[in-house]
């Protein structure tokens, strides 16, 4: 079968990224298709973007984007360019000529969603915008799929990582607000002109789609309330912790019997819930449906990757539709069925993890030096060890070790259970870091 | 369009839940696919639940199972009975006879999904078991389609919220671990015979299912290292918490140059990780993508409605797909583009949420009840005063309100912010329970 060619407009963070995503993992993504998906054509004003990214295999690259719409080898356009112009009128022209659309422009889609969803329908093409909203977090798939049983009773959502960065660092350090807007600016989390992202007009272009996902309302951006967080104080900030709460900037949608409330503004929300943990650049949606209680999405908002990570999936779902009958459009574990690979499943033997120990032993010298010795024999450093104070003279001794190999660490508990300095079994948990 | 005929096989707690969705939510389902569902042929053991679910309007009910998978007027068969058999037997007939399937027996699928899809691949229907894994949370969704783009390089996960209960009540209370049982037992969360949860095969289960969508693998539960939560004892909880860790039954799947780790066992992490954070009942999955990072999703992972709301967003799935041509197949904004509705967006002044307010006033007596007056005069009660140590005879006065109509708290600001013992403007942050 003939691949999926794809037209990529704009070859910066996001393009770059979608363009390393789609070469790194092409072996994977065929297999999850059943069939290639290549690159063919780019437009980018910066042309050495294309050989920086090792893109220059008999790939065509214009630095005019209408060359990329217009090209009638390609069957998908993926828009990276952002911004409401030209963006919109290279969208328009490439559903004219036929083609799917990929895009991961919130703007365009709060903006002028409804008339390009018009246009893709009377044209019988796809519009796939899963990277518009909380980078790489599935979350449009979720709301329109994933929770299709549910009447949704209201969203909050995490959905701009530069705000929540500079909220988290005002609260960890106690900085107030201009300070940390520099140093994130600084490391590249904000823009040179950073009002999108702190006075929530960014977040507000995805809690219009997100409202509309929930509710089945047509976008409305401009009928979003939208409050910034330039204004919080470190006084606030800390008589908020006081209270227990934390200050986030959501973008909240709930419904009412009266209607739909649409609004971005700093809210202060109890410290125990999980989406008040949610730190740093990160994003999260907490979603609740009448059926399924509440549901919380977590993942990271923005970055070359991650937000490719959506724009991919995305060209994936429509590469799918092309490809196969619907009622095999996925594959039933994720991959073509006669592409499963025969990796083997690892005996526990085989396993590195690190450990937990909680060991009983006689309280006398050398006690403490023989473990050691057995463990350091079989390679296994130890991390800490607490021993808790004795009783009958025997003491509870606690060690954490380094990652070590499972079979190392069955042979050392047997030789350490075999000595008449221990008394009875020794409890081990696994330990992991989840980094 | 005719609607879209299901017969459900079991209406114990899932399957009372799944029609209960199905009728309650069934205008907005509609909407979501164009066409209706309706529930047209049942098979219980116990034929008095068909009226105590409302769902006796010229619907048919049998005691025999196989009168539902042989039904010619039946579109989808929805398997709710659980185990082993006869759950295969009558999956495997109505596959035979042209039924697409929906399940949410991860014990079925586990153990028999291999020859289940070789089964639906060659009679050309779709086999569809979202509830299979974690409840209501969109895990397998995710996982086969949001993060396609991506090589997993492990997922962690919380899947048996029995389990996960229990270890919670033993941190939060310091019991132990037949204690904490025997009261899930008693709340209905745990089986009489509760091996499947406490021992982690019905984990196993589910983290087979997982790991085959990540690594394209075929499913091999007889593979998968079971150990139990049995033995964890107060004093290894209380160690982990000293450590800095929280003791949870984890599903952990990794892929490394060797093969596949595929494990379920209690697991210390981190306590500052989200996941460390999900206690109770609920179960989350983290993700962890070359691409993407990690991603986290958090839902309640068992229920009569949670799981429903799986199981309907699978017959939805189907119901799409037998519906739509494959471009149109998931509407834009998630409900059909002709039946968007016209809800309004309400203006601000109709929100309703409780208030944190910083207030700078004159340190004097009196000043306080005129305050709460003006706040009171508008229906705004007041759940915390805070007065801060004076500063040059100004005082700094935090206060939290309950729940308030935003246009009575725009007009209680103004007039407060006129008086002569209140000090420049005053800071109001929107607070949210998300509870």
């Amino acid at each position: 079968m003939n691949p999926v060619k794809i037209g990529l407009l704009g070859l910066g963070t996001v393009g770059g990224g979608t363009a390393t995503v789609l070469k790194r993992n092409a072996e994977e993504i065929s297999r999850r298709v059943g069939r290639d998906i290549v690159v063919s054509h780019v437009a980018t004003l910066d042309l050495d973007r294309v050989d920086e990214l090792g893109l220059n295999h008999g790939i065509k690259a214009t630095q005019e984007a209408a060359d990329v719409v217009n090209d009638p080898d390609i069957d998908i356009v993926v828009e990276l360019i952002g911004g409401y112009s030209p963006a919109k009128e290279l969208v328009l022209q490439a559903i004219e000529n036929g083609k799917h659309i990929v895009t991961a422009n919130k703007a365009l889609i709060a903006m002028h969603g409804n008339e390009i969803f018009a246009k893709a329908q009377e044209k019988g093409v796809m519009v796939a915008f899963e990277a518009a909203v909380a980078g790489g977090i599935p979350i449009i798939k979720a709301m329109r799929e994933g929770l299709s049983a549910n009447h949704i009773e209201w969203l909050a959502g995490i959905i701009n990582g530069t705000g929540n960065f500079i909220l988290t660092e005002m609260r960890d350090k106690g900085r107030d607000f201009a300070d940390v807007l520099a140093e994130a600016q600084a490391l590249g989390y904000a823009e040179a002109d950073p009002t999108f992202d702190i006075e929530g007009i960014d977040a507000a272009h995805k809690l219009s789609i997100l409202s509309s996902l929930a509710y089945g309302i047509p976008l409305q951006f401009d009928k979003t309330y939208t409050e910034g967080i330039s204004n919080i104080t470190p006084e606030d900030v800390e008589y908020a912790s006081e209270l227990g709460y934390r200050i986030k900037h959501l973008g909240i949608a709930r419904r009412t019997t009266q209607g739909i409330e649409q609004r971005v503004h700093p809210t202060m929300i109890p410290e125990r819930r999980l989406i008040a943990n949610v730190d740093g650049v990160m994003n999260a949606v907490l979603v609740q449906g009448d059926a399924v209680g509440p549901t919380l999405y977590y993942g990271a908002g923005a970055g070359d990757e991650p937000t490719a990570s959506a724009v991919v999936a995305d060209i994936i779902d429509v590469a799918r539709a092309l490809t196969a009958d619907p009622n095999n459009r996925v594959p039933h574990l994720a991959f073509q069925p006669d592409l499963l690979a025969d990796t083997p499943i690892l005996p526990m033997s085989n396993i590195q993890t690190a450990f937990y120990l909680r060991i009983c032993a006689e309280d006398k010298p050398g006690v403490l030096a023989e473990m050691t010795k057995i463990l350091g024999d079989r390679n296994i450093s130890i991390e800490a060890i607490i021993q808790k104070e004795p009783n009958d003279d025997k003491a509870t001794i606690i060690m954490l070790t380094h990652i070590v190999r499972e079979g190392d660490m069955d042979d050392a508990i047997e030789t350490l259970e075999a000595l008449d300095i221990v008394c009875g079994k020794i409890t081990r948990i696994r330990v992991e870091s989840l980094g």
